[in-house]
């Protein structure tokens, strides 16, 4: 999906620029701006090691309010210490300064090597131009901008009508490396012209990184730099949603499409991948126990080269449930390959069906299902192969 | 090591063959043998899904007696039904009824491909030439016998003296694929001829366990066929080593040398692995702590395939700590790479550190110390990297 495609919200502009921060000259500083201050809600990284511009905009957020959020690739200004807590709030100040508002409005954010002093110059020369450039069409430069290892930009959107008012709903995120739930290791900025009564914003925002972000998986690893920021504008002129009305539910439907999008997104551009595949669990015990099943599944190297591969080896699939934690009776456990059956009470149904499923490996996109025929319970993961391209851009990240 | 550098425990026979399991020929079945019922002891996976032979071993290992151990590789009659159990129990009534003793005193284990029915011509047609063939000079053959996809077979060997007398512990074991703790997976098969007091053989065997095989990790799969066993034939001639006694000391610490060393060569040999890494957690407020600390680190996709790029990335090592769940104070923290002190009260040392570092990473073996600097807890881990060959192996396994 292309910007043009989709329509960004009233009241936010953008710019792009590339500072210096990454040596190749591409795209690496960016400004989402909105024309006054605004509804914000955040969800930050759970990694007790927190880079310094996650620090600052957590307290910020909380405050409920934001106009501008500044984002830089190239360097994740964590484990920096006092000296990245002094970069990371000068970077907001000189947002702050060129726009004539408050650093608490200023949110701030990075992505990229951990351990490297943020390269200051590069943002005292480029932020006053960035204040500058401002303007409607830039955001798929922002979604460039915020690029580390992903292969392309990612953008989603939408637009919900109530009562005769639109309502826009746009989000651009970045993998691709250190993927992995709670959160999954990324940065999305979501942005919304709907007019919501206070306090619907944070939950709607929760609501949907459990169901989009914590639902993917590259490689288990969470990052330092986490953040998911939803800003709404009110620019929509569209009645108040309320709590627990019809339009809530659309407005959270919309949202969790675009971050599904955006996950899925993530997960297809793993660093390496050739293929996006849907993991999911049926008939568990629990809930909890679909969603443990799926993500062991979900994050087994073993299965995941197997997709690489594309060899329908079920054994592997079967073996990461029996090891996930969650109730198994290994002679109930069916398997399918999106409609081909490979295993049925726990037995495989021979080289017919493995012949079918091999055609299915080859898709780029393919779901694997797992009944566990206990219970009611379902859950779903999105993963990625694991490829020597994953190897190969692991390996030399910093080279 | 070579099996002729060590030497045999007092007791045991071996005989190995190529009986076509395997498609290349190569040795796929193995018998050991003591020459009357000896003390047993076993540690099995705690996988779920739960391969046929491990089933009836546990069950036979259980009253606590055993003569013989049958091995094969190349199909793990692992989610093979009602059948597998079958075939399990009819490769161990071939062994029983060759040599003329109880089915209950044969063991049956079996490695390779799970789903697929157990060949068993090939054990009708080899399995009492075997029984024929003992002698105690075949044990290397049946570390070989027992190879997936090892490059390697896995020995090791203790001879300890007191009060006169020798006492020999001689272990043989299997990786390479699906290592990770409770259980590592893997095979192992450890013989004394120790004479040791009823009762102390399955302690001496799980504390073992966990020093060693649950220390290893390769790709965090569990495997459906783990299992560890240890056979006493008491013909040492020994002193009794009775509880709580300085023997019992020495006897558990060479038990500890020898699944050490076979865990390392599991490491080591860890599918496409180039380097064995030693992930070392000090200071951590716990020793829980420092365990899920180093176990974070070492199973980190990112950090292996560091560790295989040969670069030093700190970065990914903190951010691994910081998501363990274990308590971390990031501005505590200290990194080594054996004895190169990389980070200090979390922040980088710079690039002359790096540059040492790097000289520390291009070694096959090398040792990482992570000081959170917050108590006493400690633990280890052994780890391999993440290879190109790792990605070539696994998916391509069943082609």
């Amino acid at each position: 999906m292309t910007e043009s495609a989709l329509s960004i919200p009233k009241g936010f502009k953008a710019a792009a620029c590339s500072s210096g921060i990454k040596k190749s000259g591409k795209l690496d500083l960016a400004l989402i701006c909105a024309d006054k201050p605004v509804e914000c809600a955040g969800v930050f990284t759970t990694n007790k090691v927190v880079a310094a511009p996650v620090k600052i905009t957590e307290s910020r957020v909380r405050q409920g309010l934001c106009q501008a959020i500044l984002v830089n690739s190239g360097n994740a200004n964590a484990c920096t210490g006092e000296q990245g807590l002094l970069n990371a709030r000068r970077c907001g100040d000189l947002v702050a300064e060129s726009l004539d508002i408050a650093p608490q409005l200023v949110a701030v954010s990075s992505t990229g090597v951990i351990g490297a002093p943020l390269p200051m110059h590069c943002f005292e020369g480029h932020v006053s131009d960035l204040c500058r450039m401002l303007s409607q069409d830039q955001f798929e430069g922002v979604a460039r901008a915020m690029m580390t290892t992903d292969a392309f930009p990612k953008m989603s959107g939408r637009c919900i009508s109530f009562d005769g008012s639109e309502v826009r709903l746009f989000g651009m995120a970045k993998g691709a490396g250190m993927i992995h739930p709670d959160m999954a290791t990324m940065l999305a900025f979501i942005l919304t012209d709907a007019v919501l009564a206070d306090g619907l914003l944070e939950d709607a925002l929760r609501q949907a990184v459990n169901s989009s972000f914590n639902r993917i998986t590259v490689d288990r690893d969470t990052s330092t730099n986490d953040m998911a920021l939803l800003l709404a504008s009110g620019e929509a002129g569209n009645p108040e949603i309320v709590a627990e009305s019809p339009e809530l539910g659309l407005f959270t439907a919309a949202l969790n499409d675009v971050m599904l999008d955006l996950a899925k997104m993530i997960a297809r551009d793993g660093e390496g991948a050739t293929k996006l595949v849907r993991v999911e669990v049926k008939g568990a015990a629990s809930e909890a126990d679909a969603l443990v099943a799926a993500r062991s599944v979900a994050t087994s190297q073993l299965v995941k080269t197997a997709f690489f591969g594309e060899d329908a080896n079920w054994g592997r699939i079967i073996a990461a449930v029996g090891y996930s934690g969650a109730d198994v009776d290994p002679d109930t456990v069916s398997i399918m390959f999106d409609d081909i059956m490979m295993v049925s009470n726990g037995l495989g149904l021979g080289a017919d069906q493995e012949t079918k499923a091999s055609e299915i490996l080859k898709k780029p996109e393919f779901t694997v299902t797992i009944n566990l025929a206990l219970g009611e319970g379902s859950a779903y993961y999105y993963t990625s192969d694991l490829s020597y391209d994953y190897v190969r851009i692991n390996a030399a990240y910093r080279t």
